[in-house]
């Protein structure tokens, strides 16, 4: 027998129902993935201050930092467990996959970094370096994450969260090269511009959540910027202009540390909340989903049965019934598709953008504020978009890739 | 225990296999639904010249070209059986299952309309609206199709094919168009800019599949060219520029349509090679995907068995043979992506276009050629991008459109 339309409208909305569900399972990989990045980031900051003050503060806390990231690394692994590796279902599995391969060994490269921080066989610059790829690694899986929705507030949610994680990196990347000349009493000129860089980088990642978060997002983190300290714009103010901080032993780091902490604790409250709101909003589309497909099932009860029959007569109300369910269905998707095209093509663009300056990183040893800087003066140099220079870089060190191959 | 780097570096290999085999899948269903089509134009322009011919031409060639659309039907139904329609498994399924349920709609539309046909109870421009609709509707499924494609030159194929399809039906209209003409043995004006209209169509659809189909595709299409007669031209420039073309008792309409058929059967030809080379395209991917599987078991063979743990220190020189698995995938993956991104937008951007038409030809009763000429006056008169404008319209009418709900 002929499949009929109405068969293809219900798949079409239990499909639906099935990507949804997949976006809320991505949900909680990425909140575990938040986490984990959360005291990554603490971790890198403790190794700064132990290493810059050639171990006299902080030995006692490393273990600690270790033994949070391991639990964390843990709360991950049972998310990872409950994917399907066999190959099937889910969108974009082949990109996720292989990001997720890349955070795993990642994290197979800390139990050696430690133990040579412990011995402190290791200069500061190298551990943050390698914390920091670290790091990066696993936002680039939440990018990828962020990339297999095709539903426009869910790819709305996961753009904000995004970006937030991105700039609260920054902030982190902030804390520990603070924290790191607090700690050895010296900020070189490289340090102070590098501090400057990271500053205005947040501030670019934040425009982007600020542009995709909901109201209540954005009320909470305009909560945490009145509430940021004279004290830590302060301390800003010294690490970015003074050559030779006082430190009275080590209090000025530690106080660097404490105040940056506190404001990275509060943006780590905003990334929860953003984690609610995504998985709030997944929860919402399945709800919605499967009243729509209860509403198309008891609609179908409605027509009378008829075979589908490549010849046969199909009364006109009958067919006019069907083809209600169908155009409606089909003008929802497209109403969607119309709002992702816009999402797709911004987070397309940032995708690009974060790959050249992963190029520019590994490749030519920038930190990530450089690699921006040196995109963003192209681009204003060639009167072009970011976006196109980064694939016209990219482009080019595909072909140069494959010469040197 | 936890989850190893090396799984999911398999584990993206498979499902890359898994996202082909469903291209596989997905072009056998696009050769079905080509051929399809195939039939239903040549139905259309056969319904026409029975029409305009008042009876006279052609009534006992209508059952025979019914029939052959029945058979390419249940061609099309044999490939939807063996899609999965529990809601699991494929990329981008509900905007498939949602389109194969218009597809499916349309044809059963069918059956009225030949009866009204046979019993001349319809108009011409009236029955051949209907039929431009059932075959538009088919259209949309392919390029719904062109859009789950991960894979750059799969998705090239694809797009080349789609473009060509397009290009085809304009001929095909312009067939119908031509043969309700000579028929009636009268083209008033608004008719000869139809066709004219119609066969600038053609060229803008056929540049597009130049720029995306491979060589040998090219070079058939070419050899079409060549061939096509100078009676066809001759027919052509008297259809657009005569009001009352000679017609010796239906021979011109029927010499018409001899020599436009011979040209839209040479254009499925070329349709045909353009399936075989996506067919082939999708072959050699997935045996280059299993080839690349295999040499990656082969490889993570030779690197020593170690559990992973949180905490175990794992030997440099294999945690650099792992890196380098993962390294290496992930470059392939971005190499992809970076061409993929370049594509996604052309795709998308037509997408729009083709939306916006869409909605101009349902809501306004325009054709093709009309609808695309006032987007294409409105984004030069505006200076903007046609898929800018085209957006722009979408995005109004979903708005007026929740209004009026």
């Amino acid at each position: 027998m002929p499949l009929s339309a109405l068969s293809f409208v219900l798949a079409s909305k239990k499909s639906e129902i099935t990507c949804l569900q997949q976006l809320l399972e991505m949900g909680r990989l990425v909140g575990a993935v938040s986490q984990l990045i959360h005291v990554l980031q603490r971790e890198r900051g403790t190794a700064n201050i132990f290493l810059c003050s050639h171990g006299e503060l902080w030995a006692e806390q490393l273990s600690e930092r270790a033994l949070q990231v391991q639990l964390a690394e843990r709360a991950v692994d049972d998310r990872l467990q409950t994917l399907d590796l066999s190959g099937q279902s889910m969108t974009n599995a082949p990109r996720l996959f292989s990001r997720i391969a890349a955070v795993l060994h990642s994290l197979s490269t800390l139990p050696l970094l430690r133990r040579q921080i412990q011995a402190q066989e290791i200069g500061q610059p190298e551990a943050m370096r390698q914390f920091n790829d670290v790091i990066r690694t696993h936002l680039a899986l939440i990018f990828e994450a962020a990339d297999i929705s095709g539903d426009p507030p869910i790819s709305r949610a996961l753009l904000a969260m995004f970006s937030f994680m991105q700039g609260k990196e920054l902030a982190g990347q902030e804390r520990a090269t603070g924290a790191a000349g607090f700690a050895a009493r010296r900020f070189d000129e490289a340090a102070q511009q590098q501090l400057l860089d990271l500053i205005e980088g947040q501030e670019r990642c934040l425009q982007t959540f600020s542009e995709f978060a909901d109201a209540r997002c954005l009320a909470l983190w305009q909560q945490q910027l009145n509430a940021d300290s004279s004290e830590f714009e302060r301390l800003r103010r010294i690490a970015c202009t003074r050559a030779t901080p006082a430190d009275n032993g080590g209090d000025t780091a530690l106080r660097w540390f404490e105040v940056t902490t506190a404001r990275i604790d509060g943006m780590k409250g905003v990334e929860d909340l953003l984690e609610d709101v995504l998985m709030a909003c997944c929860r919402q589309r399945i709800d919605d989903a499967q009243a729509s497909l209860a509403m198309q099932q008891q609609d179908i009860g409605e027509i009378p049965p008829h075979e589908p029959h490549y010849s046969a007569l199909i009364p006109p109300q009958l067919s006019r019934s069907v083809l209600e369910l169908v155009e409606q269905q089909s003008r929802q998707l497209q109403a969607m598709d119309t709002e992702l095209a816009g999402l797709r093509a911004t987070l397309a663009e940032r995708k690009l953008v974060e790959r050249a300056k992963g190029l520019l990183m590994q490749h030519h040893g920038m930190t990530e504020p450089q690699a921006h800087k040196i995109l963003r003066d192209m681009a204003m140099n060639q009167n072009r978009k970011l976006s196109d220079v980064a694939e016209a870089m990219l482009a080019m060190s595909a072909v140069l890739g494959k010469k040197n191959d």
